[in-house]
């Protein structure tokens, strides 16, 4: 990627998520509205709406509406607005918190509820004939009821996107978020439980209690290694299939972007040196996969160094990935692992690579920096060194974007009533994934499909239920 | 009610709950369509749609959808139907069951969702400012997530309407019911959670550790006497509004009706000696809310006999709701309760009350059998004896439907933002009920409104929200 190509993504980092609107109060001079539209765009935003609100002799007053790159920015615009000869800001709002007002999903009744005859269908004393025939027949009670296409959001809020442990209400429209992603990309009726607690054995016996009206649990932001004993139980104990997305969603999206990177650059995992850095939930699922994938050489690195299984020191979550990887015993630095690596893979922190570095990694190098907000290294100074580069962010090509695979995982595994989750799936929907690109489409820019490309949630429900269930 | 008038209304008790389609093969003589309705109306069932669904020149094939009153006469009508000349029967679905598959309702998301900017705000990056905003400011998230219209509809699945233990799978579609009619009546966003265990100590910590995420809790059909403690222990610890509708639903709507009969018959419930049968969740609610409301007589009658607070064998519970009531410590059976009582309410068993008592009561009596789907006594035959008669039937006048109360006790709640719920709400949201019954419209087989009559659920919601609030 160019420099000039970089610059051009970093412009695209004004995204409607820091979109701010400025209600001025301006002189009737006509031609200020063009000042303020200059102003917000001399200083980096862009308007994308200008209402005048009210109209007076002696004024006008104004709704502006632009996008900022971040808190910080905004706050430049909004000066920028006020230097304007004869403006006065009246007041600022944030679309994304308007947005958020009532929250983002609700429920609907899926049948008629107009008369007497309805309501003694849906509830009593129709209702109860169903009950009956459940308590006689369970089997029946995921064609009967919500249950056959409703998946649980559960978190505890421990570890919420980039910004932690902040609690179960506060990680409230993140899962929210979630559940009208599983709506609106697979047609699943998601409902957020967030939970109070951050006890392991809390957490399962509450997702244990709340199982018979579900039909999946999709375990959201659970910290490490909580995450992986909780996950453990769980499958042990329910008859559903429960998914932990920040560790299987991700790692199948990685294994679909490392497998077309792979294509681009004529590589063969199996052959391929992969360093992951982060030994969290992300990366040790990510490990996992890849193991199942054919990998052969991992090393896995995170704060204590790269881990290698005979350092006995090690917490046990992170003891146990590295006596599954580091083959050739290394121990070191990052720097010291990427020494000829063909792929790094990052889900740690921001920055932790140095740019300098990939170029010491074996020619044609792949580089995924998933940390978010900010990646392992710059993006544009990777894409400068690396042959193919990914990222968490949309203001760049390759998006590692978990609403790739989670839709479609619980579709598939809804429609096929499934009670577990085998490692058979997550491979196939990998691939299913990577199978969307076509070799005609595949370039270094474009080694994983659109989110919003329809055929991404069918193919990877498909791949779920199974290859006898392929048409 | 005249004997005409009882049957009528028994007449109305082929309702669309037990409603049937039958796909036939005929003969192609067009009388056959004639012959087929006048068999079905003959049989006593109605036939409220005919399709064919294929014409041949052989033979036709049709469906035909009629109500019958229980399954024994679903299946006299399935009979009648074979005997008609040239005609077999294919198949017989049940309409109910039809309208049961996939759930009846379902999560929507209520942003859009359709750019990748749409993303940017409802879910990553945009939502991660949210959640950090609510982690700061906790009071904010009813109003910027869905806890702030939010219900959760919590059962054990213990005592499922008529159906006793029936368990939480199969008491999801009653859940179900419940969220639909939540949005039906209150724009709520109920959704159903079904508690796999009947532990009380499990259910209170479930419940305490899915509240985050809920602006309130429902308790459904959880059977006596756990719900009371349930029910107390969740209202201590939680800090939003905790109601058990089978206790204060029921005694809401109960003491609205009441209050209108004894309008009807001019007496004042001071004054009125009252007998209540069933001393369960219902039972003790009505117990409290008329004492709350001013009754001083009132006897309970359970399979104890009647109770007196002098028993000191009774179940705790029952005992401390003798040493409430029963002032005269009177001592017996029903029968013996029901002397010169001015008022029976049934909220136990079919068939318990003989209607010849009803003719020992005072003058001008007042009988509500409440009891589903058979009612303490028989309706028609009570009618002919007692002023006033209230039911859980909607197949006779002054049907007792929690509908009444529970929509508009919710939507009033969460406008509020209340944490609690109180005994005044409770008397607030009865008198609210009978209020929307004017004086013109009140006469002995209209003492309370329709579940359809929109003004109910708002009367309601501004009578919880308190006096200060009225407009």
């Amino acid at each position: 990627m160019s420099k000039a190509n970089a610059n051009q993504a970093r412009s695209k980092a004004t995204t409607g998520s820091y979109s701010i609107t400025v209600r001025l109060h301006t002189g009737t001079d006509p031609a200020v509205i063009g000042q303020l539209a200059t102003a917000v765009s001399e200083a980096g935003g862009i308007t994308t709406a200008l209402d005048i609100v009210e109209s007076r002799h002696d004024r006008l007053v104004v709704d502006l509406t632009c996008s900022a790159v971040d808190g910080e920015h905004a706050e430049q615009l909004v000066d920028a607005l006020k230097e304007v000869s004869g403006v006065s800001v009246h007041k600022v709002s944030d679309r994304t918190f308007l947005l958020h007002i009532g929250g983002k999903i609700g429920v609907e009744p899926t049948v008629p509820l107009r008369t007497r005859d309805d309501l003694s269908m849906a509830y009593t004393p129709g209702v109860g004939r169903v009950s009956l025939a459940l308590a006689e027949h369970p089997e029946d009670v995921s064609r009967l009821t919500i249950k056959g296409n409703s998946v649980a959001v559960v978190t505890d809020g421990s570890a919420v996107l980039g910004l932690g442990n902040i609690g179960p209400g506060a990680a409230l429209p993140v899962m929210e978020g979630k559940a009208a992603l599983f709506k609106r990309f697979a047609d699943i009726d998601a409902w957020p439980i967030c939970l109070d607690t951050h006890d392991t054995d809390e957490i399962v016996r509450a997702v244990e209690l709340i199982a018979p009206g579900f039909g999946g649990i999709n375990l959201e932001d659970i910290a490490a290694p909580q995450c992986f004993e909780i996950e453990a139980r769980l499958r042990e104990s329910l008859d559903i299939p429960v998914f932990h997305d920040d560790q299987h969603g991700t790692a199948i999206v990685v294994l679909a972007a490392l497998t077309n990177a792979l294509r681009c650059v004529g590589k063969e995992l199996p052959d391929a040196r992969v360093v992951v850095a982060g030994a969290g939930a992300a990366g040790s699922a990510i490990v996992s996969l890849l193991l199942a994938a054919g990998a052969h050489d991992i090393i896995v690195w995170d704060k204590e160094g790269l881990l290698s299984g005979d350092d006995t020191d090690l917490p046990p979550a992170k003891l146990s990935l590295a006596q599954k990887t580091n083959p050739r015993k290394l121990t070191g630095t990052l720097r010291d692992g990427l020494q000829d690596a063909d792929v790094f893979i990052g889900v740690s922190a921001g920055g932790v690579l140095d740019p300098e570095w990939i170029e010491e990694m074996a020619k044609q190098q792949i580089v995924f920096a998933l940390a978010n907000p900010d990646p392992e290294v710059d993006i544009a100074e990777a894409s400068r060194r690396a042959a193919v580069v990914a990222s968490g962010r949309s203001d760049y090509p390759n998006q590692i974007n978990n609403v790739l695979a989670f839709p479609g995982v619980f579709r598939g595994l809804l429609d096929a009533r499934a009670k577990h989750v085998t490692v058979e799936m997550l491979l196939r929907a990998a691939y299913a994934i990577a199978g969307v690109v076509t070799d005609e489409q595949l370039n270094p820019n474009y080694i994983i499909p659109s989110v919003f490309d329809s055929g991404v949630a069918t193919a990877v429900a498909t791949a779920i239920a199974g290859p006898e269930e392929k048409k």
